[in-house]
């Protein structure tokens, strides 16, 4: 018979100790989560930042990742994008009865490698468990802390002029967890999920005038720079012709009714910068794995205050907003 | 109409940035919350305490408390049980489509509320939607972090002799979200959902030599005192006839089929204390609101290794297991 998650793994008593025992703390193994307390005892720093997200993807499996790597990658990124090294994580599971277990061990085994590749320790976690038709398989909510070490980092930063960059192709975690979830096409397109903070590294220590750098996740690129940019007296103008889009992306979007600049990306980063750095920075970035595609996508402009404007290919000129709805529910 | 979460919310686009904006940061307002950035920028120490739960009681709310409050409670106890200063809390939902606009709005004013009550500051969030039968109202992640003040505790320092101390009367949240849920007599038993933070300190700084500090939640008091001997060459033994049980309590807990040892608590904890300091502590901890009904129930001793006994009102001996399977699912 196959095992699976009932509702007795969530009650605090012997078998939320046994999962924990047996499969969380060995997979995770340190000193601080190995005591077993309420929290986790560990070394802190000056200053810190702090951040967490809650994972729902659907499907929990897909090509390039599935959610317990997300789960990790999407914190680590977070941080990173703070200017911090990202130090600690926690990590929180709400299964639904009926989960196979060997969905959990894999979804485990798959936060243990991230984990591991991002250097990131979890330190703490909770196991809940709901009904059948109460959750879907499994939520994750990673929370992390890493130590500040390039402060100041902050939309507020930017001027005009300055240079905006995209480390990579653009729209593809969103894209292949749609395809994976229609059934369609299955592997031949994969997430970017992957962990941030050695391609941050490179470029915060290139020596460049950086002014904000963010991962743009839900709502995507579009909706990233809106951000950036939104109530100021400065805009931004990209390029559509220099906005790096693989031509399987471009063909799922076509056909699933999406836009790549508004798909979700898990594993790239925006950076905006001074633009006499910019050479510099994109040289540092392709240095790195996941900087080898990097990018110059447009720059700052005192031309459209509070917008974000695309140059399109045929030589006209788009307005873009941020996303309104929901292009694509449970991407991350 | 009334105004429901729809999956829109949950896109990272313009409708959930309104939600962000218009209801969540009003509401935990502060300078590192203000900043909307990926993280949040704090002040650090040198030691920290790091802890997370996930919260899905059902139902939301209940007397005494609802899931808004009880997950800022949660997570300032564990890092208050850890010997340190709670300071920060991250908060994150995942709203059911469907849920009520007016139900998220009063579980965020709880969550406004026990965070001032107990002096910390909501810093960083994220906010997930899922389809209508994919959730229940809603879950709720919170990770905090905490300055270490007091390191050391741990069961690994219990003594033969030591005292065992317990805050006040024990059952009570289990049982009121048990009444709760089944719509028996609602409101003449509360939650005893509190923040634990001022208690804690209150014990620690009464001079006096404590082991351990544990608030007994899943799985009750029994299931947490065996925590502190399994596996080690002490037992504890615990006197019936000490345990202050409120009387609606053991009359639910009649009806219901359970056992107020095993009962989730959210707002108790257990003391392990030097037998030479007990008066001391129950003193210090009899001066605050939240520790008013400490009682002294039992002590550590050599003679039952890893065993948790209890003394029978009947002047019998019984042992008492940790809690096995599920008695009361999704109670906190």
């Amino acid at each position: 018979m196959q095992e699976i998650i009932t509702l007795d793994y969530g009650s605090g008593g012997k078998k939320t100790a046994r999962l924990i025992e047996e499969l969380l703390v060995p997979a995770f193994s340190n000193p601080a989560l190995d005591s077993l307390g309420d929290g986790a005892v560990i070394k802190g720093d000056g200053q810190l930042a702090f951040s967490t997200d809650s994972f729902v993807v659907d499907p929990i499996f897909f090509p390039g990742g599935d959610i317990g790597k997300l789960a990790v990658c999407g914190t680590v990124n977070d941080l990173a994008m703070c200017g911090a090294e990202p130090k600690y994580l926690s990590c929180a599971l709400i299964l639904e009865e009926g989960l196979p277990m060997d969905d959990l061990r894999r979804v485990v085994e798959s936060i243990r490698m991230a984990a591991g590749k991002a250097g990131v320790q979890i330190v703490t976690g909770d196991t809940k468990v709901v009904e059948k038709g109460r959750g879907d398989k499994l939520y994750i909510n990673t929370a992390g802390i890493g130590f500040l070490k390039y402060p100041g980092l902050s939309p507020k930063n930017i001027k005009a002029g300055d240079a905006v960059i995209v480390s990579g192709t653009v729209g593809d975690h969103g894209t292949a967890v749609m395809l994976a979830r229609s059934g369609m096409m299955q592997g031949e397109l994969t997430s970017d999920c992957a962990a941030l903070n050695g391609l941050c590294k490179a470029i915060l220590e290139s020596g460049a005038k950086v002014r904000v750098l963010r991962d743009p996740t839900r709502g995507g690129v579009a909706t990233t720079l809106n951000e950036f940019v939104e109530g100021s007296a400065l805009g931004i103008v990209i390029d559509e012709d220099k906005i790096p889009v693989r031509p399987q992306v471009m063909a799922a979007c076509g056909m699933l009714g999406l836009e790549p600049l508004y798909c979700a990306n898990e594993g790239k980063l925006l950076a905006v910068v001074d633009a006499q750095d910019a050479e510099q920075v994109l040289k540092a970035m392709r240095g790195t794995e996941e900087g080898r595609d990097a990018a110059l996508i447009g720059h700052v402009s005192a031309e459209y205050p509070g917008r974000l404007v695309m140059q399109t290919a045929f030589g006209g000129k788009r307005i873009l907003q941020k996303l309104t709805g929901a292009q694509l529910p449970r991407i991350c």
